[in-house]
């Protein structure tokens, strides 16, 4: 696996989308919001006109949601652009990447040509909370009481946690704090791209001069306003993880040989008893057309490690019982 | 006008699209192709799995269509996103930018840290060909023969104007040679993103480096396999502007008090004799719910020029007979 490759490949050799069962992505197993469904519908033949430059609507549902200030929010094409776009212009041109993390924090980092220190936090950190691959939630005390100068928070798995270990609502109150948030997970829009950050104006003056007037597209910004403003689906949601996690984790960490990761959010990390092993259960899943993560090429990890999303019930079984099948 | 501002602006307050007969954007009047637009609906689910990180269906429908490699190829959140990415990484940090031309390059270029000389050219040069605002189309040889180390073309409405005009064949012969083009403005999906740079492989690999590999969503890739193969659109697009350009031009050319710039692609300038009629135009189309581009916050230009988009001859005629009215 290529050193920054990511789940969620789906594709066949011509590119073309293919039927697998995707527990390599943590994407929202609900799937497209009904609501998103229906707007998009609607809107698509208004792609014909530029997206609007300022994403007034999409600024003031993200505000909405979570009780925040639009003049504090830039938005973008993802969560993983704003890492290119801040990167760039972040000062002094040096990060503390804590290990094992969404690796795009680095790839970003390297084409921004930052000094990245893996082992001691520096005047600038970054922190995925709930981390990603191994559930890691930190609490809003320990993030807010970072010494750093800079601490920029991913906050991309939050809502298949709970609003109250956001740190959202300390930007404004802690200097140098900056929260960034993909929605494309909790909505299922991977497809479609949409992000935000929240930090000071002024960080967010320099967010809004470093990128161009129209990098959320036109549909993204319709998606975002119906999914934010579906407040039905975020409490199906949150149902359903809350019983599906611990149901998963129990069910795991009965079959020997496999160390199960408490997880906090939508996704599960495994640790194999041999590379081999995780090896064989990745390749019979794969031939079964059940993708899962490996995370050999995470720093930090190696090939005894595998990440699952948590899927649907059904999903979930046919997950475990497969992996019985090939221990 | 706020001196980065762009046509196309048909948002309310809300942020909500409404109906204006847009003359301010270029893009084409045919609208939605047929066949983009059934791709589109038949993928709309597809946007719960990431769009494909290589673009590979994307790079070869480009590859096919300009006759260029696929590994000459990289792709973009439209045009203006490559800007954003690349001045980051452009040696010397300098660059010459003709005025009046599209702003997105002077802004980026100031977002990127960079040296404008806006009167002569020095290391590297930007040029709009066919230029945005004034329609001028600087030869084949007169680009390649630019003493400059880098020259970017960019060449958006090269596909309004013909192919024999466009330098992209000379990528790989002329050291330095770096085009760019919005596939929006041809296929009318501005709402969508889409734009892609050829250039020599070591930049195409810098580039793919300095963005994250998502950048462009997964319906914008199907609506540009759609829209390039779509041979039969392209034919009755060059159909169209060929007649309409000469019948606007012809017709504007013939009221007294403007000076009418000769066309070459799918927009028409225009210089009114003081800037208060230019304005009075401009509010009066505004008040029949007609939009076209005031061009005062061009660099070089000044509040007597205004541009308009080609469209469809009724539409030309409404535009024409209400600015007789107007003036």
């Amino acid at each position: 696996m290529n050193r920054y490759e990511h789940g969620g490949f789906v594709y066949d050799a011509a590119g073309r989308q293919t039927d697998w069962l995707d527990f390599s992505a943590n994407i929202n197993p609900l799937g497209l919001p009904s609501t998103v469904r229906a707007e998009l519908f609607k809107a698509l033949d208004g792609i014909t006109h530029y997206p609007d430059p300022g994403a007034r609507a999409l600024k003031a549902a993200i505000a909405r949601r979570y009780s925040l200030d639009v003049e504090n929010i830039a938005v973008f094409n993802g969560a993983a652009e704003f890492f290119y776009v801040y990167f760039n212009q972040l000062e002094p041109k040096k990060i503390f990447i804590p290990s094992p993390t969404f690796s795009e924090y680095e790839r970003a980092a390297r084409a921004a040509g930052l000094e990245i220190n893996f082992s001691a936090p520096v005047e600038n950190v970054i922190v995925c909370n709930p981390n990603n691959p191994d559930g890691r939630l930190r609490s809003v005390e320990e993030i807010i009481s970072s010494t750093a100068a800079t601490v920029i928070v991913d906050e991309s798995f939050m809502d298949f946690v709970g609003d109250e270990h956001s740190v959202k609502k300390f930007v404004g109150r802690r200097d140098g704090l900056i929260v960034v948030q993909s929605l494309t997970k909790i909505f299922a829009i991977p497809g479609l791209r949409l992000g935000f950050a929240v930090a000071d104006r002024d960080v967010i003056d320099r967010l809004e001069r470093s990128k161009d007037v129209w990098n959320v597209n036109y549909l993204a910004q319709i998606a975002g306003v119906a999914a934010l403003d579906d407040q039905d689906y975020l409490k199906r949601t949150r149902r359903w993880i809350e019983v599906e996690r611990r149901y998963v984790f129990e069910r795991l960490k009965s079959i020997d040989g496999i160390k199960v990761f408490d997880p906090s959010a939508n996704f599960i990390l495994l640790r194999f008893e041999t590379e081999e092993e995780a090896r064989a259960v990745v390749e019979g899943l794969r031939s079964k057309k059940i993708l899962v993560r490996a995370c050999d090429n995470f720093r930090g990890l190696d090939g005894r490690y595998v990440r699952a999303a948590i899927r649907l019930r059904a999903e979930n079984e046919l997950l475990i019982e497969s992996m019985k099948g090939l221990i």
